[in-house]
Parts: C-alpha cells; structure tokens; sequence
C-alpha cells in the first residue's frame, strides 16, 4: 500500500514511524509520504492561508497549494487513488471504512488546518470523512489514526492477524472484560471460571459478557450485528433476567 | 493546566509540540508530561504484557506497572484527577466532552495498547472514553486528538477565541462552505453573495447553508440543537422547497 499525506506539519508524521505502523514500514508493507504543500504557494512569504470571502473570524486554506501539490502527487505516482479529507460533515470513519480504505493500492490524505479550507479543496477529493462530532487544530492526528485502524487491516502487519478481527466491533459486538498475570491484584480477583481451565465455560461466559456490555452501552450495536442462534439465544435470556 | 500521559511510547507525542498544542505549551498554558509506564515493571526483562487468563490470541497489558506509575503520578502532582481511559465500549467522545475536560485543573490518560489491558485497569478510571466505531494499534493517536480538541476551549490557546465557538458543532450544526482567494480559481468561481459586500444578505446565506447542509448530511444534529426562531423558519422553508 502507497499512502500520501498532504500536511503543512510534516514532522508531526514521525509519530508514524513508532509502533506497529513503524514496523509495517520497514517490513515495506507500506510506503508512508509526506508532502508539505506549503512548499508549493506562489507567494513570497509562502502563505497557505488568506482572509473568508464574505468575512469572518479566522484564515482559511487557499485551494491553490493544495491544488499544485495534489498535481505533483499525480504525475509521481500516477494511477487510482482513494483522496481523503478529513471534514467534519463527512461520513464518519468506522471499522468497515477501514476495512475498504485496506483494499486500496493509494491512499491520499488531505490534512486541513486552521479555521478550515476553501470549498473548491472538496473538487479533488474521493471521500469527505468526519472522525467525530469534535474539532481538532488539524487534520494530522485524525490521519493517523485513520492509517493506524486502515494498517491494521493489511495482511501480515498485525503479527497475529487474528487479532483485528476478534476485537470490538469486529463482530459487531463489544468486547468481554479480559485479564492477565497476577490472579490476585491488591486484593482484585479474576473471575474464578476463566481459571477453571474448561474451555465451553470460558467461551460462554465471555459471550454473555460481550452481549451484556453490548446492550448496556450501545444497544445501537446490536440492531446491526448479525447474530448467530446462539448469541440470540443468550440475549433472551439476558434481556429476561433484567 | 496540566496533562499527564501514561504510555509505552513517549516518543510520539512529540507530534504534540508542533502548531496549537506547541505554541500552547510555549505560552505555559498547559504542562503536559508523558510518563512511560514500561519503567514500572517488577519483571527483569520489562515486559508490560502477558498472556490472557482463559486463553485467546495476543496478550494484554498487565494492571501492576500501570497502578504503580499512578501511585507515582498522584505523589508527584497531588489533587483531584480527570483520568481517561480510551475503551471501545466508553461514552464516545465529543464537543461536550472537550468543553467538560477543558475545565479540569489535571487531567490524565492511560494509552492502551496490543489487544487491550487487564479490566482491573479500568479501577483507576474516571472516564471511559471511545473515540469512534474503529480500532486502533494504542491510545496514543486519540488521546492527541483528545487533547487537542480539549486544549482548544482552554481560555488564550486559540488565538482568536471566536474560532472555537464559530465552528461545526459548536451551535450544534454543520459549518457552512467557506471561500479564499482568488475569487476565480482554475474556472471554480466564489458564489456571487460572498462578494457582494451585503452583510445581511451573507448571513442568511451562510445560515441557510449551514442548515442545509445539516438537514442533508447529519438530521440527529437538528433533534438536539437549540435553533432559534430565525433558524426554525429558515429549516421550514428548505424544508418545503426540497
């Protein structure tokens, strides 16, 4: 995978080179740029902002560096490209938005700034996507949070590649509570049955505490996911005993 | 201010001293401190993981470096703490949110990572916070975002403190599109009202817009915003003309 960013905070991006995005790349399952479109105005004092059409408090991107740069990206790396930019109206980003962006061979993100961008920005773009109903500074962090949950998706970057799917939401559903070494923590105990060593006990009771969780939390997860007879049966007898 | 991090990659949020946040720390409007919990460990090899009680793929963050990395946080800055952790199954979070934290005096965040942490984690916890329907490789990325959008309601880090309240979401709607220059960008022309110079004729635009925009893409904002008679009004004629 091929991921171009578009930002005028490039070293914010190093962020990427820690972790398991940091191990993707050098194990070059993917290829992580940034282009710093500030390098591409055509005013002296490379401005990337100017004044709102109409007034108002606050500068607004101008189209035209971002414009130049996405020309620049085009004759580099020639070819389809998914184009993502962040927006608070757009579609919000969720699991099966990475899953999608993960079968892509180019990503590009458009990192915004300021008080926001000039509409025409939205001409060049592929997908508008909102991480949240909250608003950042820019558009960096969510990016890389986009790339982190795309990255997860692409085969062999997860060590274990079962992981990606066991976790929230995967299932639709939200995880069971889940514990490691020691048994007894300052006096908090792990509950006796994952301790018990029989596998069916284990296996339902971390069923029902994902399916209780669930309908506690976000019953709204429940009207999506697709359960099977089992999980359909214990969410009767929850929703019975409550 | 002050933020205390709890994370096993401290490097990252070296992304935190660029832009707003940057310049926030510069002007001693917020102290934040990363502490890496992986120095906690009573194990000589310094692992913060182990296996999980009952079986299952991956490991988990063990509860004890992360207590004992709070028991020094609350010796080092004493007092009452917001601490978050980010959990999928959290109150997912939002503008509110960011208003609520920015009021705090400390606030703390404990970065998961690998394929989560020992419930008895979550002992330690205000506020269990999600921060969308995706999955992340750490807390690290959205607990920048969070900071970011909490930092900008704390009072002189935006330097025009209009910015935060204008935006999307701050009145409960969708911003409308706004205009740089030029005026005529490669054959993409401004709309005509922007550059009329009639205050009142840009207001009802921008405010029709706004709504319009909001009605189209996110009507579950409109339930629960607190629109005025003017926007009422507005909102009954776009919605008869569509």
């Amino acid at each position: 995978m091929d991921i171009t960013i578009l930002s005028i905070f490039p070293r914010m991006f190093q962020a990427l080179n820690e972790s398991l995005i940091g191990k993707a790349q050098e194990k070059k399952l993917v290829n992580i740029d940034v282009v710093d479109f500030r390098g591409f105005t055509t005013n002296k004092q490379n401005h990337v902002d100017d004044g709102t059409y109409g007034g108002g408090a606050g500068m607004l991107l101008q189209a035209q560096p971002i414009y130049d740069a996405m020309d620049y990206v085009e004759k580099e790396k020639p070819g389809k490209k998914r184009v993502i930019l962040l927006d608070p109206a757009g579609k919000t980003f969720n699991t099966q938005m990475a899953r999608d962006f993960a079968k892509e061979d180019q990503l590009v993100f458009i990192c915004g700034h300021y008080e926001g961008f000039d509409e025409r920005v939205k001409d060049l773009v592929t997908d508008e996507v909102s991480i949240g109903d909250y608003i950042l500074t820019g558009g960096e962090l969510p990016t890389m949070s986009m790339i982190d949950a795309t990255l997860r998706f692409v085969p062999g970057v997860l060590g274990n590649s079962v992981s990606a799917e066991e976790e929230s939401f995967s299932n639709g559903l939200l995880e069971y509570p889940q514990y490691s070494r020691p048994a007894d923590f300052r006096g908090k105990k792990v509950p006796e049955v994952l301790t018990s060593g029989d596998h069916e006990k284990i296996r339902l009771w971390r069923l029902t505490q994902s399916l209780k969780k669930t309908l506690e939390r976000r019953p709204d997860l429940l009207e999506n996911a697709d359960l099977t007879d089992e999980e359909q049966k214990i969410l009767r007898k929850i929703r019975r005993n409550n």
